[in-house]
């Protein structure tokens, strides 16, 4: 088997997350925080369970990173997350001053390259595509398994 | 005493919130959420007090009014607000599908119109300008007390 790159690695921890959501029936995303290769804070949707639209993985992810480290800003961080962020999540993102944002598959319906693609402060590193099959076919098994 | 119309009202209201905010060192924004005439939430920003860049009045204000209907939309519903929201919290409204936004004073560096101008339902209608000098005088207030 070949080794895997570290944003491999750690975007295989944000599809474990995915998995859980798509395993609670919500929009399988996960996403996952990490700070000086370490993984500070997980999360997966949860936008059905707790009937709020606000409940993006990489929102609580944010969150719950922020609460971590005692501070707002992440700029010493990076977010992996299996889907391309929507305008909520850039923008979110953007006023974290993250450091980096990893994702897996493009959202051409709903993702910040489309509708915002200045959110994120302009020294944020964004790269796509990680593992993107992956995290499109696990998208696709669950709006397959809704129909 | 010149009758207020009820959009002066309601983001009376909103003003009451970022008056919280101010009092608390928190960039004056304050959010009230209203359905079929009823204030059914109402939040400040708490940035710095929870050391959370998610935590905007918008966001808070959309959570609370969902957790009230006990559903994520907020379709017979109208936000107002007293400074333009940005793209996360656009982003966000956009999601709800809330019926209506109304903002006081515009955001030139950070609004929503300048950076996500799709991030809305199409069908949302947006009114800014309510109560424009209240909103925007707080805010001038507010950002001369920190020099």
């Amino acid at each position: 088997m070949e080794m895997e790159t570290k944003d491999e690695q750690y975007m295989r921890r944000a599809l474990d997350e995915a998995r859980r959501a798509f395993d609670d029936g919500e929009i399988p995303v996960g996403a996952v925080v990490v700070c000086r290769d370490r993984v500070i804070s997980r999360a997966h949707n949860l936008t059905e369970t707790l009937h709020d639209v606000t409940a993006h993985a990489e929102m609580q992810a944010i969150t719950s990173a922020a609460d971590m480290l005692g501070g707002k800003y992440l700029k010493d961080c990076t977010l992996y997350v299996t889907v391309e962020p929507c305008v909520m999540c850039a923008g979110a993102l953007g006023w974290s001053q993250i450091s980096r944002v990893v994702y897996g598959t493009a959202d051409a319906k709903r993702g910040f390259s489309r509708f915002a693609p200045q959110a994120f402060h302009p020294k944020t590193e964004v790269t796509g595509g990680v593992l993107e099959a992956e995290c499109r076919e696990l998208m696709q098994a669950f709006f397959q398994h809704r129909r």
